[in-house]
């Protein structure tokens, strides 16, 4: 049984994080919350991970777009970005990454993630769909989706909207 | 001397992308639209390259983003999103991505990017600064920017507009 857990902020995680190789902005700017204590110690973040022992093996990010800015479903909903989806090497193969995934779709929203090089068929077999590529929104990225019942993908493009 | 050219979309050209490591939905919707007769043989591209002899061996993608939709800077402005920068394995550490960086800067616009994990030092060499990580705005990037004189680091974030 794989237990999917959403993880905390804390000194533990940060570093945990530094084990897996998608470490960028997004975890130095949790780090740097917590070191002014823009953010409390344990509260939470957007990652979910796996344990193994004590270990954080496996994780993913997942953050709820506004369905005023979905460009991606119709009709257009609040959906989850999923990214920094991540196994570390001598873990994989045991299905985290598809229990990560599944907990993502377990919130019956749409999904949507930048499917990296060559990950096209791990996510083909989860149930995700390579959408039509629109350079003005998807600027080099690799957009899967998962859609769940009665959802579609949105055709047209909406209307740009000006700002001013 | 290193000469940068934009690259025409033909079959000689998406054969050579294959030798990229990044090579995903942006390269097959070319490719989709060339057989479909969608754009035209040898019409221009959103990428850039360098040649040695007749091999691409380094090549980027730029793409003008309208200031209206400019999150970054102050004052908002159209500013150049690059991405897709790479040099195959062999032409590395020659100036390639140095030369095609610099040529990204001449427009005299804003440049933004995404730093992959561990190239926040060759960004930085080339005068890019990271900035600060807003969630809502980043989703998992690490962005990195140039600013050309007289151009900030955009501190508020805009109201969110509604679309309705």
């Amino acid at each position: 049984m794989i237990k999917v857990e959403r993880l905390l902020i804390n000194y533990k995680t940060l570093e945990e994080f530094t084990n897996f190789r998608d470490y960028g902005a997004a975890e130095l700017s949790m780090k740097d919350d917590l070191n002014q204590s823009i953010v409390e110690n344990d509260s939470e973040s957007p990652f979910y991970g796996i344990y193994y022992g004590k270990k954080l093996v496996a994780r993913m990010s997942l953050y709820q777009i506004d369905g005023d800015f979905d460009q991606y479903f119709d009709p257009p909903q609040d959906y989850l970005e999923l990214w920094k989806l991540e196994v570390l090497e001598p873990y994989r193969g045991k299905g985290y990454g598809r229990a990560l995934v599944d907990f993502a779709k377990e919130f019956e929203i749409p999904v949507k993630t930048n499917a990296r090089q060559s990950t096209g068929d791990f996510w083909s077999k989860l149930g995700f769909e390579p959408i039509t590529y629109r350079e003005e929104r998807d600027r080099g990225e690799s957009p899967y989706v998962w859609f769940p019942s009665g959802v579609y993908e949105q055709k047209k493009p909406k209307e740009k909207q000006s700002q001013e």
